[in-house]
């Protein structure tokens, strides 16, 4: 990704915060994470991040999804010698299509669209102050609504780094030129 | 506390989520949690507490204090086998004064006072985006500016029953007759 691009994305990103009510610092703004997942195609395929507090023990982050914008399909194993990571997403402004594993019968129904590799269509719909957790090892991806989506997640340590995406061609860290 | 008087103070509470903009589901507000510590002085010593999630490994929950309330001194030390809870105070509205462990120099600077037995006064002010990590068996108490405020909390999971107060009287578990 480009700096100036970087730069525009983050402004846009703000911009949700700001619907959603959630206040940042101006160095939580500054330093906010533009993820793309190494496809560049930022406005399918992409997710905004602050992460509040990342320790040995907790985490929790702000996260921003544009308008059908797709977390591509992953999940978080066991790594540094510790458990997986276990998430809770709580839903603060938007819509979010979850999918995780399930039995098929509420697979997708919604008709929504994944623009990278998938293979979880059990379809989960957060509205603002609802929320869903999810264990480790649980294959999942998300897409925002036609209006975008502010999601609270408050997780163990989080290890980016070591999530396992379906989609092999993705680099999840965020390379800025 | 009476049932009549836990209704009203609930309801208050909702209050205060609505001017921070935090949305929660009728579930979350049925269930609003008063801690009146078993003081009787609710509107000098209290907390309101909503939990999204308390599992074995992270905890998350929002806290509404009306002005000038304060939740007493305590810690969190190990229990049921395992380290102390680690939290993550954030301000969403109003502004916090924490008290906690320090060299004297920032004691009680604005001069608040606690309703109840405290022993550490080291002083952080906390304005609506902004947060502060205790670590376990850190003593800390704190107190609403006049406007009240609230925070969310991003921890390690929650055992309340094994706080321990410094003011003896305290009776953590809430009961509603």
């Amino acid at each position: 990704m480009k700096k100036e691009q970087y730069t525009l994305i983050k402004e846009r990103a703000l911009t949700y915060f700001e619907k959603a009510g959630i206040v940042l610092t101006s160095e939580e703004k500054e330093n906010l994470e533009v993820a793309d997942f190494g496809l560049d195609m930022i406005e399918e395929i992409g997710l905004q991040i602050c992460v509040y507090i990342n320790t040995d023990r907790v985490c929790a982050k702000e996260m921003v999804l544009f308008p059908k914008q797709t977390c591509p399909e992953h999940m978080h194993i066991s790594s540094y010698g510790k458990e997986g990571k276990e998430e809770t997403f709580r839903c603060r402004f938007g819509k979010v299509y979850l999918y995780v594993e399930g039995d098929g019968e509420l697979d997708c129904i919604s008709g929504i669209n994944p623009p990278t590799k998938t293979t979880v269509y059990h379809e989960i719909i957060l509205l603002p102050g609802q929320q869903y957790t999810l264990m480790p090892n649980t294959k999942h991806w998300f897409q925002a609504g036609s209006e975008g989506a502010v999601i609270s997640e408050f997780s163990t340590t989080s290890t980016d780094e070591t999530d396992v995406f379906t989609d092999e061609r993705i680099v999840r860290t965020p390379v800025v030129e």
